[in-house]
């Protein structure tokens, strides 16, 4: 019984959508208003949380132990992984809303991330076959031409084919701009010869699907260095013939890396082009007369969205390790009350710091939720309204809710996890039980899609400084605001005064470094940005939490604590006092240790680290 | 290359006993004068780093990949585990300092945990076969009669036998009071028949002695309830017969478990007299007039250092991670300077992230040290001085720092080593490199022994009122001294102001405890005594980092930039000024949330854990 998916409802669902974000503004727009409406939560998500129990938990164990394999050349899935994929590619789960036609029955993302996000929970190493061939299939929807469109798009979506992303090479992997895969111009201006080497390429070869379409990014002979020279190419697995033939394409796999974790998910090297007869399509125009390629812009386009599904994907990790954990700790009789020690024996929930770990774990994930679900109700405004100002506005919420929505949940989730693994005791260090199973899963969100030292240089640089700072300004002032609004309601006076505190400190934290790279001392923000990231994401979920418990307080005073769905009210007022009582004063020691400016990491010498 | 055994040299072990220390104490007790000095470090411990590299380190990894096997009844251990076994003891690194006989050459307890160290940094899953002998033996040592003495003790020594300690029960982790293992009177007073089931016991059963000695905890009938009622017997797999031969005696494995982690540790389910047939020899005296037993006395006595013993453990694969993290920072080249975008490409050292990541590390490892290895001066003292006051006061000082010394490093080991995957990058989430065994090696460290839960209960409870508080407070006062003695020192100022603030804050969080349950708020105790333990863990190591800096300084000042020793002293220097600036900011924001005493996780509903 190692794996077990522990979502018992989805009644948090339906509070974001129906009660908390105002989705009304989606619904009502063309795409979606003939179709869906806030109403459809369980009607929607229900049978998805069915079928995650039913279908995908049962493979999550299984490809737990047999792992995949590597041999004679062939990469091999646990067995089952194949009907699971084309089963869900067939059901709409994976590409749901990527068909721009008019008549497309396609999903707000908001609803798609929560669909997602169970599956994630259901089985963290499956869920990247599903959202890696979205992924590429989005890039193509963007960016490609019709006839590529035609001839990859629909058997993508249908399940028949998947998708990757690779942009990782054995010496270039934080720095992208370092690749050393080429592209040779043939006769045909739309294709080019590719050679080079991948690694880390989750779904880079496998048995599931006939066809593996790469999204490969490679530099152009004679395009220029770095980032900027690097085109984007449709590089299959086999090449699909006009007449829809496949052959084979010089894509071969050279390994499958042993992981920690997601055992079942095949993280592959690729040696591709090695006998010179690899093609691709380039997507998009060749360099211009500058050597300047359109691949990383490319690239990025859809980066922001990976990297919030990354968050997500940590969010499900940690979510579904805490309803493991509290099911546990309920049933698991152990000691008796400290008030009581002559008392009769009790489940463990009872024992005081069982509960603080479960409430921390609930005002974690609650926070993670708000934060993520906060950005993807601004991606279906950014995708979807008709006024380019809401989109515009949408855009920038976006571009600085990224970096904390990826870097904060898995950064934390490591710990909240091994926190779950000691509510369990002996049994969670087990593989019977499924919490240290979601310990090994979840440490690789930290790492890809950008470091989450990655992430926090995009914040404190990108970030702070995009279009002169309005844009992370505009952040802030409606976090600001919020807290002017709401400052003085009655029975949430100390939250709010951490609450205002923590700002204050963030704040305190930018003109601090500011105050550094004024004097020159540049290398004092690379050194402060990952606690920096951390102390912002704080603030942004303290705010999700706190705007949540204000509508959840008000309803629960509503109900009496007589009425069915008081707990769940309750709770989400209880997670946000939790939070910001116990998690939001990090924040200003964080300011605390960004102000004193303490420099021994950078004077250390390197020869001091053999002790 | 999974494992690696990267410890460089025995420099930080030279720096402790002959520069930090005043170990010249122990060196002039009768049981050493004749044999060691403090100049003995590197004569003693190099050949130790030297055979962990040569002879553990292989076996490390192979122990990983194969696992302890149970087959038709066997526990089957790693090729090669048993012959490493037999030579460690026959050498004497598994129970060196137990023979107290007038002639034995035994090692001081602060060389014994050097060696341990070394030993647990290169195969954490092989190292508790060796400590669990020697807490077995020890146990003989100091409560068995000459007879139990010598039938079992020669043979553990020498390796032809091994040792266990066996409490935990299906329904009896945590709270031991409660276990169901029996015992009944033969017609020999000193033999009982027992029966019982017991789980997780780490070496339970194995193929690599002729037999296995356990140290086993049952409740002989008659006896009372929980622990007070609860006897220690020497149950032998085999019972050892007048004539020294061996025969069956009804000790049945009955499962393995398969763990996260330490694969290659058999940690067994045993089915204790089922068929009748099992005997064992009780230690010490049988329950009293009023049902009272001396078990739990005699396993507490021994306690102390089976925790510390597991705060070494931590430390040992934390410094261990921290060590290969540095080795691959300095080969990996990635990017090039944030100060100089256009520069060559730079080893991922030289980035200011990884420079802070790594200093945390050896900041922290040299705080586990100076906690760690203080506690095992303590205990050198409190063995073998022959002043009691001297033994009352090391023994006072132990009771204080056990608790802070197992709990601390087993904390914060899970997310510092999840910091070294995250310095790998994707091959940190590799089980090609040696970091991603090692958390999945660690983690049932915060576990075992007592859970940290219970060494915070430990902390809060027992030992801040252990002889009407008197214990604490002498701790405590030994901290606040140094500081008195130091606070002035130049160019320690912030360092010291930081360190004067902890040990307030540490102060004010037992003044706020003492508060509530003073209104008869008990709950509020366990509710923070973690976070408490956590805060008291940091004073007490800054404490150690300051006293080591403090000297080091002096030393680089007098040496040079130029000396080949500089490097590291200056590096002791830069862990203190770390720690203080950074670290230690965390035990003040503790002490506030301490002090607005939050109780949501007591107040939130059961139901609400649902959501």
């Amino acid at each position: 019984m190692a794996s077990n998916f522990a979502y018992k409802n989805v009644r948090d669902f339906e509070f974001m959508i129906q009660e908390w974000l105002p989705t009304e503004k989606i619904f009502s727009y063309k795409q979606f208003a003939d179709y869906y409406s806030k109403d459809d939560v369980k009607a929607i998500l229900e049978p998805v949380r069915n079928m995650c129990k039913d279908m995908i938990e049962p493979l999550n164990e299984v490809g737990d132990e047999q792992h995949v394999r590597f041999e004679n050349g062939k990469v091999i899935t646990p067995p089952g992984f194949g009907d699971l994929f084309h089963y869900l590619q067939e059901e709409g789960w994976g590409t749901s809303n990527l068909d721009d036609s008019e008549d497309a029955m396609i999903l707000p993302s908001i609803y798609y991330a929560m669909v997602n996000e169970m599956i994630a929970a259901a089985s963290p190493m499956f869920m990247p076959y599903v959202g890696l061939t979205t992924g590429a299939a989005d890039l193509i929807v963007e960016f490609a031409s019709d006839k590529i469109k035609e001839m990859f798009l629909p058997k993508m979506m249908d399940g028949t084919w998947a998708g990757t992303m690779c942009l990782t090479e054995p010496t270039a992997g934080s720095d992208v701009g370092d690749i050393l895969s080429k592209a040779y111009p043939t006769d045909d201006p739309a294709i080019y010869k590719i050679k080079g080497q991948k690694i880390f390429i989750t779904g880079g070869d496998h048995d599931m699907t006939e066809n593996i379409i790469h999204l490969y990014l490679a530099r152009i002979e004679g395009a220029r260095e770095g980032t900027s020279g690097i085109s984007l190419f449709v590089v299959p697995k086999y090449w699909v013939n006009e007449d829809g033939s496949l052959e084979d394409n010089d894509v071969v796999a050279t390994a499958v890396e042993h992981k920690m974790g997601q055992h079942g998910s095949a993280t592959v090297a690729l040696s591709v082009g090695d006998e010179g007869r690899c093609r691709g399509w380039l997507i998009g125009n060749p360099p211009d007369e500058n050597g300047r390629a359109e691949g990383m812009r490319q690239m990025f386009q859809c980066m922001n969205f990976a990297r919030l599904g990354t968050g997500l994907l940590a969010l499900a990790c940690t979510a579904n390790a805490y309803y493991n954990t509290v099911e546990y700790c309920r049933d698991r009789v152990q000691g008796r009350p400290l008030t009581n020690p002559k008392g009769d024996r009790i489940p463990i929930i009872e024992h005081e710091d069982i509960r603080r770990t479960l409430t921390m774990l609930k005002a974690h994930v609650d926070a993670f939720r708000g934060m993520i679900y906060k950005a993807y109700y601004m991606f279906d405004l950014r995708k979807f309204d008709p006024d380019p100002e809401v989109r515009e506005e949408a855009n920038n919420f976006i571009e600085v809710a990224t970096p904390l929505c990826k870097a904060y949940p898995t950064d934390e989730a490591w710990w909240l996890i091994g926190e779950c693994i000691q509510a369990y005791g002996g049994y969670g260090y087990t593989e019977e039980y499924p919490v240290a199973q979601i310990a090994r899963d979840v440490k690789i969100y930290s790492i890809w899609e950008g470091t989450n030292y990655i992430q926090a240089l995009d914040l404190c640089g990108r970030k702070w400084t995009m279009k002169k700072g309005t844009v992370y300004q505009k952040f802030m002032q409606q976090i600001r605001d919020f807290y002017q609004e709401n400052k003085d309601v009655p029975g949430f006076e100390k939250e709010f005064e951490n609450f205002g505190k923590a700002i204050k400190a963030v704040d305190e934290m930018q003109m601090a470094i500011g105050g550094y790279v004024g004097e020159g001392k540049i290398s004092m923000l690379p050194l402060y940005a990952r606690r920096i990231l951390t102390a912002t994401s704080m603030v942004y979920g303290a705010w999700t939490l706190l705007d949540m418990a204000l509508i959840a307080n008000k309803r629960a005073e509503e109900l009496g604590a007589d009425h069915y769905d008081y707990n769940f009210y309750i709770g989400k007022v209880m997670s946000a006092r939790y939070y910001l009582k116990n998690v939001v004063p990090t924040v200003w020691s964080i300011a605390e240790v960004v102000k004193t400016g303490d420099s021994s990491a950078l004077e250390i010498p390197d020869a001091a680290f053999d002790y």
